[in-house]
Parts: C-alpha cells; sequence; structure tokens
C-alpha cells in the first residue's frame, strides 16, 4: 500500500471494538489522524488517558467533520441516530462504514439517511470477547478473524477495497456476501450460541443460593465456558435479537427440535445413538482447528 | 506429609485423569511405584513410552496385586466388569477409589462386588479438556480445581484423608458431599452445558454443505467455544448421560422453560427484559473469575 489508507478517521463509539480498530491505526498507520466520538464523558476520559485518539468529542456532527473514513461502533439502537446527526457534516466522498453485527438492520437503519454523496460499506469483522469499553480493547483482536462485508449493488468497489484493505492492515480475512445471508450465517454461528449459554447461565442462576456457590465451585465441568459468553455487553446483545429476530427464531426451532431427540435419546438409554452423535460433533470442532480459528 | 503417601498405585485406564494422575505422582512422589492398566495395545505403548508407569499390564487382576492404592478411571460402563476382576486380587486394606462424573452409578457399579477388606472412598475431581487419551494428560490439569470426595457411611475417614491428600498433592482444593447430590450439582455445572453444546453443534452441522464451511470459517463469534465442549470423548459422555440420566432430564425440562421464555421475549421484542435477563448473567461471571474457576 502506498501513502495512507485514511488521513482522518471518525470513529463513533469507543467500545472494544473501536478501540481495538484505533489500536491498530495507531500502530500501523501512524500518520491516521483519529477521532473519537462517544456519549459518555467516561469513555472519552479514558481514551484521552490511553491516548488512542488524536481529538475526542461527543458531538458525532463534529467528529465526522473533515473525515475520509467514519466507522460507527456504537449499539445497533443508535444507528438511526448516529446516520441523523452526522448526514449532514459528512464530506462529498468520505466512506462510511459500520462493525455491526446484523447487518439487514445495520442497512436499514443507516442507508436511508446517510446521503447519496458518500460511499457506505456495511461491514462485520467477527471478533470479540466477553469484554467491553475501550480499556477492554488490544490490535490483536482482529488477527486470523474474518471481517465480512456486506456491500450493496449501488455502493462502489474502490470503496469495498479500501475498507477491505482497513481490516486486512488489522490481520483479519476479509469476505463478502449479501447481508441477508450474512444474518443467517451469524445466527449459527453467534447469536444461537449467545442465546443458549444466556439461558443456561439463567437456569442455573435460579437453582436457589445454596446451589448457586457450588455451581460456581465447580464451573470447570463445562459451565464455566458458557458464563464467560454470557457475559458478553448486554445491551449489544440486546440490540443483536431484536435486530435479527426472524433468523434467529427459526433457528431456535431447529435446535428445539434436535434437543428434543437427544432428550428422547437419553431417556430411552440409547447408548448407540448417542456415541453417534457426539462422534459426530467431534469432526467439526477439527475442522475449527484445520480452519485455524480455535 | 511424611514418608511416600502410597507405595504402589495401580491404575486402572490410562486416559487423560489417569494419565495426568500419574505425571503427579512421577513429579511430587517419586518413589511411588505406579503399575498402569488398560485394555488397548496401543495405550500401553504410549505408556512405556512416555515413562509414565513403572510396569504395564492389560490384566486388571495382575495390576492390583501388591497395591496399596488402586484408582478406577476407565469410563463408567467398565467399572463394574472392572470391580469383578479385580475383587479377588485386591490386597487387604487397600483403597480403591475412582474419578467417575456420576458417583451414584460409579457405587452402584462397585461397592456390591468390592469386597468388605479394602476401603472404597468415591472420587470426582472436576477437571478435564477436550482432548483424551494418555498423551493429552499433564499434571497441571488438577491445579487449583475442586476434587469432590463421595465416601459412603461406613468409609473409613482415614482412608478419605489419604485420597484427599492424593488430590491435595496434584493441586486440587478437595471438598465431601453425598453421592446424589454431587451428581445434581454436576449436572448443573458440567452435564448440561456438554448436552447443550453437543445439541447446537448438531444442529449446526445439519445446516447443509455450503453453510457449514462458513459456521467453521466464522466461528470466532462464540460458536468455536461450542465446538470445544462438544469435542469431549463420546464414549465418557455416552455412559455419563446413561448414568445420570434423572438428575440430566430434569434439569432439562427447567432449561426448556426458561429457553421458551427467552424466545418469547425475542419475539415480542421485549428489549427490557432481554437486558435485564443479560445483566444477571454477567454477574454469575464475576464470581466465578473471583472464585478462580476462570
Amino acid at each position: 500500500m502506498r501513502g495512507v489508507l485514511f488521513q482522518r478517521v471518525a470513529i463513533i463509539g469507543f467500545g472494544l471494538i473501536g478501540s481495538s480498530l484505533a489500536r491498530v491505526l495507531r500502530r500501523d498507520s501512524p500518520e491516521t489522524r483519529i477521532v473519537a466520538c462517544a456519549r459518555r464523558a467516561e469513555t472519552l476520559a479514558t481514551v484521552k488517558r490511553l491516548a488512542l485518539a488524536d481529538a475526542t468529542t461527543d458531538d458525532a456532527a463534529a467528529a465526522v467533520a473533515g473525515a475520509d473514513l467514519v466507522v460507527i461502533a456504537t449499539p445497533l439502537s443508535a444507528y438511526a441516530e448516529v446516520a441523523r446527526r452526522i448526514a449532514p457534516a459528512l464530506e462529498d466522498g468520505a466512506i462510511v462504514t459500520d462493525v455491526g453485527s446484523v447487518k439487514g438492520a445495520a442497512i436499514a437503519a443507516l442507508q436511508p439517511t446517510l446521503p447519496k454523496r458518500v460511499h457506505f460499506v456495511p461491514g462485520h469483522p467477527v471478533a470479540g470477547t466477553e469484554h467491553s469499553g475501550p480499556e477492554a480493547g488490544f490490535a490483536d483482536l482482529f488477527r486470523d478473524r474474518w471481517c465480512i462485508l456486506t456491500p450493496l449493488p449501488e455502493t462502489a468497489p474502490a470503496a469495498v477495497a479500501r475498507i477491505a484493505a482497513l481490516w486486512e492492515m488489522a490481520g483479519m480475512r476479509v469476505a463478502t456476501m449479501a447481508a441477508d445471508h450474512h444474518d443467517k450465517v451469524l445466527a449459527v454461528t453467534s447469536h444461537l450460541p449467545h442465546l443458549i449459554a444466556y439461558t443456561i447461565v439463567g437456569t442455573a442462576t435460579e437453582l436457589g443460593q445454596d446451589l448457586q456457590s457450588e455451581v460456581v465451585a465447580y464451573s470447570a465441568g463445562g459451565f464455566r465456558d458458557f458464563t464467560r459468553i454470557a457475559a458478553s455487553d448486554p445491551v449489544m446483545w440486546r440490540d443483536i435479537f431484536l435486530s435479527n429476530r426472524e433468523a434467529v427464531l427459526e433457528l431456535l426451532q431447529r435446535f428445539n427440535e434436535d434437543l428434543t431427540a437427544l432428550q428422547r435419546t437419553i431417556r430411552r438409554g440409547d447408548g448407540e445413538a448417542l456415541h453417534e452423535w457426539f462422534t459426530r460433533t467431534r469432526a467439526i470442532r477439527r475442522s475449527i482447528i484445520e480452519a485455524r480459528q480455535a
């Protein structure tokens, strides 16, 4: 890559993803000026303390002035409001991207409000931890993970290529697909697992105080992996389930059928069928290890 | 501790747990002689190659001759047969313990056959990984984890104390409780999580070949944590579900109710209720971190 990829980047919403991207820019593109925008004064104070941006503001319109790239990294429920605020202040030809986990909803919230004179490239870096906030970020969060871009038919290929280059700089592999396909795939790989983890941890917490301390003590038997997932940011996940409702509910239907089948197998004491099922699921773990996603 | 805790230890079944315990003995009690017993010649060859035992045999009766401690570490379904084979060969006053994940079933399979002249201390070191076999073991597997002993009313306290000392040597914290209580607690902390993980990974693998490669690629969104759990040893887990059927099915009932409630909340689009649920589950993660089980 010759020259600087982006001169001035406005990052709206400075949580785990926003702050990790800022760290990538600091590391790999030190000439890029970063403007951090967040609603909470505490977040902006942390950004300053960690020197993750050249300027900070709680005014999204001010943040995007002069920016050739705007990254929307707030929870999904704030998108429509962010779009309304930044629309008049965006530079001609600027690229606007986002990092939201549900692309159909992201496009629905942003596309109608963003002016035609900017390039909108919806994106989703599939990376995260159970921690949230600007202090939880780190530049290597994205390394070897996938970023999915879901450009619209009218999106300029050159703008897509520049966003792809940004995430490749962060160490990601980049794929493009239709937004609705993305939302179906992520319902399987991310939304359903989180829903199940939230459920099982909820079930365990309702077993009464006595049993609860034992559940914590003996969590190494498998439960703690679910608690890690179920510790993810509540606002982000509320928004995901509300935004990808149809795909999640449809998949949950299938999951319920499978769970009922497995339940019946246990009730019948059919050891052979259990063994077969558990051997099959082992194989997919191997695929993930081979794909370097473990 | 003065002197050697055990002079001669027979480990019947040399998988992840058996081989990890052998490594602990090698490290912390080098004078202890270890006899490894396994059915498969391949396993015994690995034990020899790794020098994890002083003697190897596929004959359980021969293994326990002269042993002051016998550790049964086979899958639960082999317990009754192991007991029948070793009963006549056990030394007077020897201690027999096991590492099985379901204590009611372990006791039912062993207790009637073991002679009264030995001390039977049922036990469960709550530790593991998704890997199995003698090569997967390591001495630090047990560090900071809990071992639950479920002695019978007639078990001699001195024998319980010696088994507690064994697992403490491995770095474990030791608790004692009734077998049926253990089985209820573990149904929550281990058996239900595994059942759910096996189900969800099964659901995902049935989505068709095209989607499957995408599920693997984008698994970092949460799914891969389930695949790790669902890669656990199929024989061990078949036995667990068959052995702890009642507790697992009862708990599954509660889980299903909670899942239905969460499903309804999503269908209704009740963001406030979702946020409340997800905030509650976050708290239990903190408890686990505080209890140093994360």
